[in-house]
């Protein structure tokens, strides 16, 4: 199979040892994955954002089959029972493939608004597992130990550390899609980095003992810009993509729908268009596998559009908001608003306003506390290895990673509608003067 | 209004003039374009292509106000009445706005499907004109003449042939944008032109009579690999894409499914989830507005999911195709084989094939004839005028235009099961030895 | 050895394969290289164009390494003894990286100029073969007989037609590398073309005899943009920048200069910073190896600066107009201007209006016929092969090239000052009315 | 005029406005830029950066007319003196054009190597406001007050403080085109940043006087990212392109050429191929203006040839070694041994041993101290400007700038001989052992 795509170029699994990828992407647990936007309501923002997670799925298999080559290139020094046989090659590339394969709809929304329900890497777990999907039956044809090899690869488990870390880590398949993707469909350049230039930069650390396999390290100082850019890359998309205010702020409309959903349904009240995996984790916490592969991004929609006419005004008003994209603006705390008293204070002084004003004060008026750490050096477990043997953290080398090791950003916002705001600025404007 | 695209990158509409186009975007009219791909059902090709025409339709109109730039900077050896004045700017960005906005689900396909329904181009009018689309009260709140005056312009009808060349010509906005924009969701970089340069080469040609303004021309020389990438882009899209093999076996079914559709509600068959546009369509040859507008993909695609289970075995047949990606698969006819008599020997075989195993042949084998003129001499007016003030045909004085001139690509293709394609092979393999 | 190019990205030399690599780089003779600019005088007409022979003879080797490894990928099709093997690969890079190491200042315009000496292909092959330099020495250091097979390959000669292609054929590594960088440093985007779906649309074609190992072919109608978008980037490249007027004027220029100075050495009148290179090629028709290799753009620069003051007013008038870029104009003929019986009359007009005003009509009034054949069917011996195992030439399946098959383009152009050309056009209108 | 850029693509000098760039640019003075590469001798460490000034003149030009567009964008909210009028806008873009025409060969190392000659601002004010050149030629005759006007807006003086900023400051037009042009050329696409997102980000700031005008300003949150990327652009091309250790071993390298160079004419000591202006500043502290126009990379160059046969071993050794490209290799000093001791102890080691093996210790071994502040807070008087009117520091609001404030980044390195450097290594290990 060759495909062309718009981030990597040429893609193509044409090897014997991929030949699986072809049959994997034709099960309908895979090709339902064209049905779920990658981020969610972020078109809102960005007009071009309606990629998928279906092209992030084969991106990040492409990837991986890089990072495999490179392994190739450099796994001679290690014994051979560390290497990157035939069978590891495809567990790799097939994990990357399907990490995703149990999210909802919106991506991350879904799990969020439900948190009752089983988390998204359980359901990719069960996609995986369950001898029901075609999926499953791709895996154990081949071989009947895959499915648990590649649910704990999924998971950043496997014998070989460096192999794990490809899956799941500082620099993996995921982040290297993802960024690149997502900074390609909203045309945020910042996004980009030299992914030759990282994968040619691996190579392999030092073991932690005589009988395990290293985890992956960067080559000496030629490797340093390729993570710091990597780094500042990922920075710059959560600034200006994840944390952008009108993502932030759809995505509280829909969680606050969601959950006005989960209430009706608790409360017996008779709404339609609920899809069913929805009324089964609200009432009993979990869902069939055939009723939750049954959710995508337009199934929702539907949902959306048909409850606009529905009879509960909050769930009809949000709706309708959302549909057309009137969306509820933010007003961004900076430093010295960021106390916790500050903070409770003006949420209560916008839930004021928003009650005088006949809005449900708890649902119209949200505080969104958005939090990254760009290099989060204890969790980093990579090293820098100079060609004179030294082994360095990044953080200790970098000039950049030194000044942002550990640092946190965070962005806390007021969400409200439109007059809210309106009156709480100027309520703050006279209380300043 | 600014905005990053990832076409164009830094799109902003905020000078005055162009206040009306975020009143514009934030209408159910044009928000409704983001649920509909601007290239239908070629993500089954292309994993990129997933963009939408309310992408196209921010893009177009950047581009008509990088137009208008181009025009202000040379419209000075026009008398002042033939000049661009902000009433005229601000109506060309419109039209190439909303020169859309009445497409129907997966855009072309659905008006193919369904002739005996107005046309997209009537539904754009519509839109434009019916005093019920909150398009239409942004546009008279601004000028009681604006939805009439959109809607030539978007026929391509102006007292002006310049600005109505912009609008609908060789080289309008519309086909910039689409071109650069299917070219940057597919990968295919052959898509690309250079669009700063074509700007720049555009100049005003010489007016029929004294009274006329002049249509569009470009300038000499240096413009001529402007128009020859540009005939190019267009060319290597439609090869590559437009008429990819399992694009239009992707259009054949979603057609094939309509027609049956329309069949089932002629003769009265109960079926669910078909919307009320379908509906009224097939049984009045035309629909109200609202319900139109009702229809994008999603609603549409929730029909196909839905008719899987129909009790109608042929739609439910094809439908499950459709969702599963399980694609007809093509022949393409080469020279020797592209006589009338040949076609039909060869549509004859596989409609025998088809029916000895059990298919309808009418609807499970097709012959799929697809056609474009790369340079239309004829149709196009455009001139070159060079500095000497000669003026020339394009063709006339560019090597790759002449040696284009009114050529025509035909491909032409069976469309057909992948088992009757295999034994429709061996059955000519077997008549060829 | 890894590289940053500004056409490939990273560039890399580290296998044991191509452990030569950096060790020719290190010679006299690779060194030189980047002292001769790619394109001559280019630079005048395109301000980024200073690119070297250098940076393209780096650029060739990578992307024969790229060709070996898509050889190495599909070979496994062919007998063992007619495999990529590690000589084979090293013959073939260092072929690349060396094959234009003869070449004189400013590229093509020196050999031209002086016609009597040795071309530049034998320069290369004195390069190789001679044993004083240094790039020879490293070449028998690995092998007695590398110099021989190299020089073989650099013209094209080699047991295995494949490999003999991928050195000088239409696809080779230099027009392939060339293009690129030409493309990139003049900002000529149309000169673009994608390397990557080229090089993977290579496949072995049908031996001429069964002990024959196979010439390279297309695989397929994948393959077929590939190759139609790199034969109309060059096209492109030819029209803009190679055929560019100020180019083909400063090269006029520059060969005038050349054969002044011969004329003048061979007159033995005294002229300073004449490089003994030329000294001894016009009196001798050959020069030592050692005084050729002195030769480079800044030296024969300083020859221009110094002319500009030396005792013979042609020269001098003529460094002088080239050292401040006071270049002279051209006249482009059209179709109908372009008989051989219109060429003299024309040519005749202009020398006699430049002899009136002074000038020696022999040399500041030249007729320049510049011609190329975008597509030569006659000479592409490159097939296309399809599934079915039906074998084409690329021109009868491909829309574009079949109509441009053995089309010939060409601009003829009259070269003057621009007071002769100024004064030509009037006498033309003149003529005219 | 019309040109393509590499970096910005088409580049128009059209308007009435700016018809005094294409006669700049033909005179004598700004076409020996084009023999003076930006990047000095970084090609030896980048193959692909032999771009000039001249090109780098050509984009400060146009990237100060794009700021010119957006100065007019929003300078109605000022009053009306202070807006950009034609004459300042064609100073501006003067200034911007002729910023360098005072650089010596290979950019800043002619003047550190010589330092008891004028700076090549000082040249820069003598092209612009002498008499006898061509370029102070065409600038009396548009107007009598330019070179005065220019020369003080080059220094960063004018009455419009907004002004001033654009041609000095800390983004002013000349780092705008020089780090993308140094990125592009040399492959670092860590280089790159966006620049219409900057310009258009712009906004006047507060004036300090309300008889003055404003400097400029950054427009609220939504211009951060652009100075972000733009100063982490500039710290990745210190870090890998203006501090790579091959460019600063050459450097180190030529300033030692010249150093000698300058000694051995000030011994009297006979030497070819000396240009004129060397011998005047080192016998005289300057040199006329004629003598130092000849100076160009060529002309050096050709003493460097030249010099390799000269009768002072170690003159001619440097040269031979240079021209060969057989670098001086580097060590780089970490944290723990930059201290004054440290560096003292590993200096005088490394001499030392230098000493030994028969060199010039002086000469042959060096300690390169780089420096540089990515962030000058202090320096930056740079304010953002919010939709609410408050007033920041960059550092203030943004996370990245808030880090990096007034941090400096050092690149400390002992740079001597290959074999010397072997040594020092070994005497190292063994020390620490």
């Amino acid at each position: 199979m060759i495909l062309r795509d718009p981030v990597h170029g040429l893609v193509s699994f044409e090897t014997t040892e991929l030949a699986i990828v072809p049959q994997l992407l034709d099960t309908p647990e895979l090709q339902r994955l064209r049905r779920i936007r990658q981020l969610g309501l972020s078109s809102f923002a960005y007009p071009g954002a309606d990629h998928t997670r279906f092209a992030h799925a084969v991106g990040a298999a492409h990837v991986m089959s890089r990072f495999i080559t490179r392994l190739r290139e450099i796994h001679e020094e290690l014994p051979y029972w560390q290497r990157v046989t035939t069978e590891r090659a495809r567990d790799a590339v097939v994990a990357a493939l399907v990490h995703d394969v149990g999210h909802g709809p919106f991506s991350h929304l879904f799990e969020a608004a439900l948190p009752e329900g089983p988390r998204h890497e359980v359901w990719t777990r069960r996609v995986i597992e369950s001898p029901e999907t075609a999926l499953h039956k791709v895996l154990v044809q081949i071989d009947p130990g895959l499915p648990a090899r590649v649910t704990a690869l999924v998971r950043g488990e496997h014998e070989l550390p460096y192999l794990a870390n490809t899956v799941s880590g500082a620099f993996d398949v995921d982040r290297c899609d993802y960024l690149l993707r997502d900074a390609h469909a909203t045309g945020v350049s910042y996004g980009s980095f030299d992914l030759d230039w990282l994968l040619r930069s691996l190579r392999f650390g030092v073991p932690d003992s005589p009988t395990r396999a290293p985890a992956l390290a960067i080559d000496g100082a030629k490797g340093l810009p390729a993570i710091e850019s990597f780094t500042l890359a990922r920075h710059f998309m959560f600034q200006q993509v994840y944390f952008h205010k009108a993502s932030r702020a759809s995505d509280y409309m829909l969680t606050s729908i969601l959950a006005r959903v989960r209430q009706l349904v608790e409360d017996g009240t008779r709404l339609e268009a609920v899809p069913p995996a929805i009324v089964s984790i609200v009432t009993s916490g979990d869902a069939s596998l055939r009723d939750y592969l049954a959710l995508d991004d337009g199934v929702l929609w539907a949902g959306l559009t048909a409850w606009r006419e529905c009879a509960d005004p909050l769930l009809a008003d949000l709706c309708a908001r959302l549909v057309a994209r009137n969306l509820f603006k933010t007003y961004e705390l900076f430093e010295e608003e960021r106390t916790t008293e500050q903070e409770e204070a003006l949420l209560g002084l916008a839930r004021s306003i928003a009650k005088a004003r006949g809005y449900d004060p708890e649902v119209y008026v949200g505080l969104d506390r958005a939090k990254d750490v760009p290099y989060d050096d204890g969790k980093d477990t990579l090293r820098v290895i100079f060609p004179s043997g030294a082994v360095r953290a990044p953080a200790d080398v970098s000039f950049l990673l030194g000044r942002l090791r550990s640092q946190v950003v965070r962005r806390t916002r007021l969400i409200f509608p439109d007059d809210v705001r309106r009156e709480f600025l100027a309520a703050r404007n006279q209380g300043a003067s």
